[in-house]
């Protein structure tokens, strides 16, 4: 029996009309997803896709526990892996439903590096949060020869601070928890910025950084950093 | 009479299938496309877009100088922003074709900064060629708490060598005539990379660094360097 193929495809930032044709194509027309979820259930990956989703279709949720801890999220990745190749073994091809881009920061690495060497893996890349928030503010990200720095907020404080001090454009992403850390060094090196939350989402919000107070903010926020 | 709108959409980076939906829904619908070209014709945003072109649209070509020099761009950015606007101004919707994303590296924040204070400006995000560049060879660009670094070639040289000397993850973009001063800084640093000429387009080229001769490739070349 000939084996089925593994896609890995980005479903885009929030809006389901800013995924590919491709991944809609892929997704109108698919026998088998594969997302991860929490609580057994959430799912942004496929909330994102669910207009699209063919009635009939089988679903490989994976569960993915909500810790700090490596070892639990390993597990999960591995069953997860399992149920996938499972259903590529018996010919089906599976899709599997990615926030933003597959290899931007994205977990489909962690199931890629488990069955990529056995089945053949094609990733569908998306449109990322970081130029969905650029355009959703209406300011150019990043022009000429710029660098431009995509800096998660879950990077340690003084490494962080050293890439800001002499970037020209900069995203700072997964900030959830790590805003008060974000919003100190962006202060102290005076550099203007504007949080972009659940960028496309319904439930989007804009905010310039000085009007917001807290230490934390959604998971999907970014940050828009103009240092020029 | 209502004034029109203006898009910037990008139509990602070279597979028509890899522009979003959104961007197809506009472009398939659209009265009045526009669009950078050169030599009064060849425009990569408008090849890829044109599966999806009505027959009857009408097409503003914003032919660019070919030269280093800044006035004659600015004069053609200046002559294709009053032809767009006079359209605008009729009350027709005009559809710019961006490659990849219109905010990442775009030509449209040209034209964008000339008439979005007058006109409703809307901006549709794309894939850029960064992610279709990995994607294309099937490597996870960045993850976990590294940062990813876009360069431009263009960068002067230190500058460079400064951003890739501590990096995790980078790409180097508008590669051209530059591919020289990249490759020797690359070998200098001892940082493997493989260069992806076309990504996406059908005349895709994937080549290792080191088994490149000559100092020039394609304009539209993306390099992954892999620093971890």
């Amino acid at each position: 029996m000939v084996m089925g193929k593994l896609y890995g495809v980005g479903v885009g930032p929030g809006d389901p009309e800013l995924m590919t044709v491709k991944a809609w194509r892929l997704i109108s027309t698919s026998d088998v997803v594969a997302y991860l979820c929490a609580n057994g259930k959430d799912s942004t990956a496929r909330d994102i896709a669910l207009p699209f989703l063919p009635e009939a279709v089988a679903e490989i949720a994976i569960d993915m526990p909500m810790r700090v801890e490596r070892e639990p999220a390993q597990k999960a990745y591995d069953q997860g892996a399992e149920e996938i190749a499972a259903q590529l073994t018996r010919g089906k091809n599976v899709i599997m439903l990615c926030e933003g881009d597959p290899f931007f920061y994205g977990s489909f690495m962690y199931i890629f590096e488990r069955l990529a060497g056995t089945f053949e893996t094609i990733v569908v890349p998306g449109v990322t949060s970081v130029t969905a928030a650029a355009a959703a503010i209406g300011q150019p990200l990043v022009s000429r020869d710029e660098a431009l720095k995509v800096l998660p907020a879950t990077m340690d404080e003084a490494h962080l601070r050293a890439e800001l001090v002499n970037c020209t454009s900069a995203a700072i992403i997964k900030v959830g928890r790590h805003f008060g850390k974000v919003k100190a060094i962006l202060n102290e090196l005076k550099l203007k910025a504007t949080a972009i939350e659940n960028a496309t989402h319904d439930n989007q919000i804009i905010r310039e950084l000085n009007s917001i107070e807290g230490d934390t903010l959604p998971y999907f926020t970014t940050i828009i950093v103009r240092a020029k």
